[in-house]
């Protein structure tokens, strides 16, 4: 049976190696992006793998696109997803983190968390009846047909995004946003969960990876903690596999440590 | 000497019972609302209290309207405060929080969040400085000088707004945008907390007090569960009362008790 799986902000970094891991096992990927005419990876992944990737355009912070992008995927899917990355994830508008609260604006804030926080959600409203028709091939099934479920969401979230762990400060925007993000995760779960479809909904922690989100700061991180996204996708994936319904609303580091919220 | 206490959020419910308190205290009190004009409650204090309370007009999601706020603020404060309470809140647009996705919007989220988390994180923005210049007038002061504090800085969160402890769901808005408070409270406990004068922020918990905001609920409340606005506060007052600054960053629900993230 195929698997359906959707990646949001799928053109690069985390997302974009999701694609290529997905691929790889024969799953067919909906890999959206704002800029699909500027996408030139994901295009290349259509050459080798033609129709089992689909290209959408979505922005997250606009509800029409996703509603688009649902129409296209129900239509293209018979209705199931069996896993959906929300990935797409901005520090803030000029790509650093804010230092201190003279760096804080509204507009800043606002725009981190469309994309950061609501879209996900946002994903969820109108991707969730066919993540409860899903084929539950991701994930592990209990012997229990009451605790098994019918497919994945994922949110990829952020260690920073953690209260509890916050002893830096600083990020007001990112740190914000992501802990607002494990709330949705937490709702989503409840939301999703009940019934017999369960939807297993997480958030993951990626550690710190080689993107274009994380650039500014490499010179900071030592080498053996830079991740590249191969690696980090690698460790994600073993977190996915493992996967039962007894462990949704959870927040997960790479290494498949329980984090606090 | 002299305190000085500024309320956001003072014209009703919460806010404005913490003005009551804080002038029968002989504080001086900044009460800012959106709408001055109507705000009959506060304008009756103005008339028993005279100069101990200034009206000021603040929409917390215009970051103009605080920093004109914060101006008067500082003229007619010789710079220095002692008290900042960020009351204001909404459940939603539509006055009643999302029973399920089908009710999320990327309006409603974006309308909830300005109020509830991005604007105590400009509040302290432009704040900040006059509240590192306090004189220590509200919680309790340690002998060792290393450890007191120049003022007190309170996020009024909810125990909704707790991602471990939420078990029910719904009220994604509200509830998300509560957790990123949180995260704002203890970024703001650490950068307003280095050097000498430090500024302890606290995230609390109310209670379900009968005010606008929870009306369309009290039906499922029991009666014993539903505070006036008056016990809340006086709860509230007790927590703030014994604050120090080993205590910054934390949750508290009124009781006293520590609250999970």
């Amino acid at each position: 049976m195929t698997s359906n799986a959707l990646v949001q902000g799928a053109s690069r970094g985390i997302g974009l190696q999701f694609c290529r891991t997905l691929l790889a096992r024969n799953a067919v990927v909906f890999a959206t992006c704002r800029n699909p005419e500027q996408a030139n990876e994901l295009k290349g992944l259509q050459q080798q793998y033609g129709r089992n990737i689909n290209i959408l355009q979505l922005d997250v912070t606009k509800e029409g696109d996703i509603q688009n992008a649902a129409k296209y995927v129900e239509q293209n899917s018979e209705g199931k997803l069996d896993l959906l990355i929300n990935c797409a994830g901005m520090l803030h508008t000029s790509g650093r983190g804010e230092t201190s609260l003279r760096d804080v604006s509204h507009q800043a804030l606002s725009t981190t968390f469309s994309t950061n926080a609501f879209g996900p959600v946002l994903m969820a409203k109108y991707f969730g009846a066919m993540m409860k028709k899903g084929s539950g091939s991701f994930g592990r099934q209990p012997a229990e047909k009451g605790k098994q479920h019918s497919s994945v969401l994922v949110n990829m979230s952020a260690k920073v995004g953690s209260i509890t762990d916050n002893a830096l400060g600083g990020w007001y925007s990112y740190r914000m946003s992501k802990a607002a993000l494990n709330m949705a995760t937490k709702n989503l779960s409840i939301e999703l969960g009940r019934g017999r479809n369960k939807v297993i909904c997480v958030s993951l922690h990626p550690g710190t990876v080689d993107t274009d989100l994380s650039r500014p700061y490499h010179k900071g991180v030592p080498k053996d903690k830079l991740f590249s996204t191969e690696y980090s996708v690698d460790c994600l994936m073993k977190i996915i596999d493992n996967l039962d319904s007894q462990q949704t609303g959870k927040y997960f580091s790479w290494d498949g440590q329980e984090m606090p919220f």
